[in-house]
């Protein structure tokens, strides 16, 4: 698959969430009737018009290597999406990261204001577990199984619990073990939640649910160290939100610690490491390694 | 039924869901492995030790009124009572009503700092799905039920989107109204939901979900108006948290709009209007009725 074909294929996935999110944060829609104009501007400041919607192509592409429809989780899709905007819109927030600025434009508590941002951020993850619920195309199994693996990856053991750990760490220097735990479950977990949705949307075997899981964690190591490179060399326009924020913070990352050139070894091992994982899947499984490779060459 | 009958009720409920709220918050046990220490005590903090358990003995009442094994529900019982939890720790942090006492101790922000309330509320929030989904006793069909209504009921339209309205109010005077609305919704939501939840979990008729729910709408405005009554009337030394907030922030309410006479003849309304509504169940709604008698009279 050329780097084109992959972007095309990407965009139209993201496209496809941001029609979804907008019908689902439309206060004249059906999924929240009566919810106040100002909260709903917010989820939307929050939620539309930004990245580049991997978890839910993730989702979707580890679905489809499974041979469920990906049209009938797009709702699933989505509500993995309001989960991870849910967890920027709060992380932003002055009491935790204390950001400006993302995606190019003012965070939601700077837009409006930190009550309403962390009610947004709030009402963002509440809606996502009844965007599955109410996923209809797929069998009861597979939405409760959904529900069970995102709330276990988006809480107190996953990417909530890893955004506690960041915090802890300000101020004191993390072993590479302290990093790397406080990272797979910070960003870590809800990659993986999204490749392994897959397997559970398709009512797919144990074995699949495992080797998703393992495919999804190497993907999740990958987006953290990249992301880290980027936060290294990249200036602001290109972000989108402040650079070099770790830095200034005294956050170690491991290409701090281990240098550039390390870092560009160990993206190419993780991208070894993704492909070995999803060879019993031959040509189905594409679109996931070429996503790995996304993931790992990223630029932005 | 006798009111010390009834208390010993609502305290062996709350006692129950209390040891699941302590299973389910503990790092070595089987719900949240691998959590952070320091956010799950702040969870603990912001979840134990606190409250009548009201939502939980209503979700399990209402349940056992259709045929279901409350047994069955105690883990949904105890996710409600998570929601509400969770709304009550960001509730009290600066930037929402600023409150340094909750049920006699510090608030959670306090005990610990603002970004751990933020995350504990996110993570009790999130929790709270996920132990629905893990309910085995109950039917899928029931837990999908569920986690929509705790969605709808808690969200930008229910809950949270209450809260919201209860911010853009400060400052200015709301209609009558306006009151009821935002009061519909901050509190009333997730204590009909709590009401409507017990035929969900029997899978019984619509009509008796509706009339439930009516139930829970009137013992929801029964509710409010007896914590207003609290707030004109009551020194915090019975509240557990600061009283007469509301007069003092300028928030208007409806026993401060009519009168305390008017309040206590509109409460006597509602308990006679949630008889009229259960008055088919016959002697199987004495203890519902109890409930909307006991929310209607308490003083504390």
């Amino acid at each position: 698959m050329s780097i084109s074909e992959f972007e095309q294929r990407l965009a139209a996935t993201a496209a496809a969430v941001e029609t979804c999110l907008a019908r689902s944060l439309d206060g004249a829609g059906p999924v929240l009737p009566a919810a106040p104009e100002r909260l709903l501007r917010a989820m939307r400041h929050g939620a539309l018009d930004g990245g580049k919607r991997l978890r839910p192509f993730l989702l979707l592409e580890s679905a489809r290597l499974f041979g469920a429809d990906p049209d009938k989780a797009l709702g699933a899709a989505t509500a993995l999406e309001c989960v991870h905007c849910y967890s920027l819109v709060h992380d932003d927030l002055p009491a935790m990261d204390d950001d400006a600025v993302r995606r190019g434009k003012p965070t939601v508590h700077k837009a409006f204001d930190e009550a309403t941002a962390i009610l947004a951020g709030d009402s963002l993850l509440t809606l996502a577990f009844g965007l599955i619920a109410d996923e209809d195309g797929l069998s009861a199994s597979a939405r409760l199984g959904l529900v069970a693996l995102v709330s276990r990856d988006a809480g107190a053991a996953g990417m909530a619990g890893g955004q506690a750990l960041d915090l802890e760490a300000e101020g004191r220097a993390l072993s590479e073990d302290e990093i790397a735990t406080m990272q797979a479950m910070k960003t870590g977990a809800l990659i993986a939640c999204a490749c392994e949705a897959g397997p559970v949307i398709a009512d797919a075997a144990a074995d699949d649910r495992a080797r998703l899981r393992r495919f999804g964690e190497i993907v999740g190591l990958a987006f953290q160290l990249a992301d880290d490179l980027l936060d290294e060399t990249a200036d602001a326009a290109t972000l989108g939100k402040a650079a070099g924020k770790d830095r200034g913070r005294g956050k170690k990352t491991l290409p701090a610690l281990n240098g550039i050139a390390w870092t560009q070894d160990r993206l190419a091992e993780l991208v070894t490491q993704a492909e070995a994982e999803l060879a019993p899947y031959g040509a189905k499984a594409t679109t996931l390694i070429a996503t790995a490779r996304f993931v790992a060459d990223r630029r932005s």
